[in-house]
């Protein structure tokens, strides 16, 4: 099944654009939960399920795994298990790099983790992205247009009268044959976004930033879905994991995904 | 100490530019080898018993460990821990992301791997690129100009009249106020290579493709040293780990590193 349709399928099921995005960190976790033998996994997998009637996708992000070496990966990987197999799972690692190296990458993620979909950095070029695209069920999140301040920096500048993003996007665009692309746009960008959504109406777009970011949700979703209402996958994930530090976390958690989700589908197209 | 200071230090003693590329693959290290309980660090081990006298740094890179999960992991942390503390060890993972992310690479690599470098993505700008220049002792090599087919599709696009990775390099030294910035420019490129050069005098560059990419050395050196004839640490990867596929792998290693070594160095500055 192509990536696309797996997203359509879960979003209509749960009616629903969130993403909760897996940054766990030990830091911020109830405290009770470090006396577990794996307190990463034992976290997720209650977010997981208090969560899983509520999202379209969920978003493991690689660094805050990393960090803890081969006991963050192994935290990942039944995280990853874990995730009923109708929820696509994007690993956001924003990797990129030349042909036989981008191979082990998407060996590591799409074989090692079974991850439905990558986020990609599209510094490299056309074939470091297009490593990534010979599993063709699985999805190529292409940076656009980033949340942070330092987008400014070169994604903002002028080519050919025109901005580096949206060069971005449309040579993504013309990569996707296969329905196997889709961008990362920060909902702290909502005029852009716009833009975005109308050279690519048909890509799927991952929307960070509108949680602890404070993107706004009503122009993240007009402008951020297509036609139908539908391929916007908005991204939460600090408000919602660390909604509370006590016990009650997922009870918690899924309280704020559940407000996002009826939030977002408050300003959809029906 | 600084990194720079490190990499001219080992760089001196041992007359060399040469970073060996540590890219194991199951599938070209020698058959034998795979009987061991970790076939990874074997081969490393003996790759870096047999060069570490002839070698500036070694880069390992995150792609070929990823793909092993949580095994590949461990065999890095035992091949970073074996490498003798005056090699600078610069990791290959091209990361690049927001602050509170970034910060976690950092913790992995820095802390966890206890590397002394790390090639970064810059397209998510300054901030994402700061996060890891908070070690004063470490640096951070920011792709400019990479040695693939793709880098043609943004690096060269025209900002302002200039080609974006001269933007990059501008802004890179901007950021290295505590000399912790490097950058990365593929050796398949010397012209611009030596522009890069002349905007950035005082930075290391870290040099891929003048093995299996077929980049040239005397360009190579010619141009992509300071004005001391050092600063560019220029990596082979494949043509050295895999110079024998027989048992005799790490001596033809050795040769090849040798080899390299001494044909970058007939072209150094004195």
């Amino acid at each position: 099944m192509k990536f696309v349709e797996k997203l359509l399928n879960i979003s209509r099921k749960n009616h629903s654009l969130v993403c909760v995005g897996l940054d766990t960190d030990l830091e911020k976790i109830p405290e009770y939960l470090l006396k577990e033998k794996d307190p990463i996994f034992a976290f997720n997998q209650k977010i997981i399920d208090f969560t899983s009637d509520l999202v379209c996708a969920y978003k493991p992000n690689m660094a805050f795994y990393e960090a803890f070496g081969s006991k963050g990966w192994d935290a990942l990987k039944k995280t990853c298990e874990y995730i009923p197999g109708e929820i696509p799972i994007i690993i956001d690692a924003k990797r990129g790099d030349i042909g036989n190296t981008a191979k082990m990458y998407a060996k590591a993620f799409f074989e090692g983790l079974k991850a439905d979909a990558l986020t990609v950095n599209p510094y490299m070029g056309k074939d470091a992205v297009l490593s990534f695209l010979e599993y063709e069920d699985k999805c190529a999140f292409v940076l656009c247009l980033t949340s942070n301040e330092g987008a400014k920096d070169f994604q903002l500048s002028i080519v050919d009268g025109k901005p580096l993003y949206e060069i971005v996007a449309e040579k993504v665009l013309s990569w996707s044959e296969k329905e196997s692309c889709g961008l990362v746009v920060g909902a702290t960008h909502p005029e852009q976004l716009k833009r975005i959504r109308k050279i690519a109406p048909s890509l799927p777009i991952l929307i960070p930033g509108v949680g602890a970011q404070a993107g706004d949700i009503e122009s993240t979703v007009k402008f951020g879905t297509d036609k139908n209402g539908e391929l916007a996958i908005i991204n939460s994930s600090r408000a919602v994991l660390y909604a509370s530090h006590e016990e009650d976390f997922a009870q918690a958690a899924r309280k704020e995904a559940l407000r996002l989700r009826d939030s977002i589908n408050l300003y959809r197209k029906r």
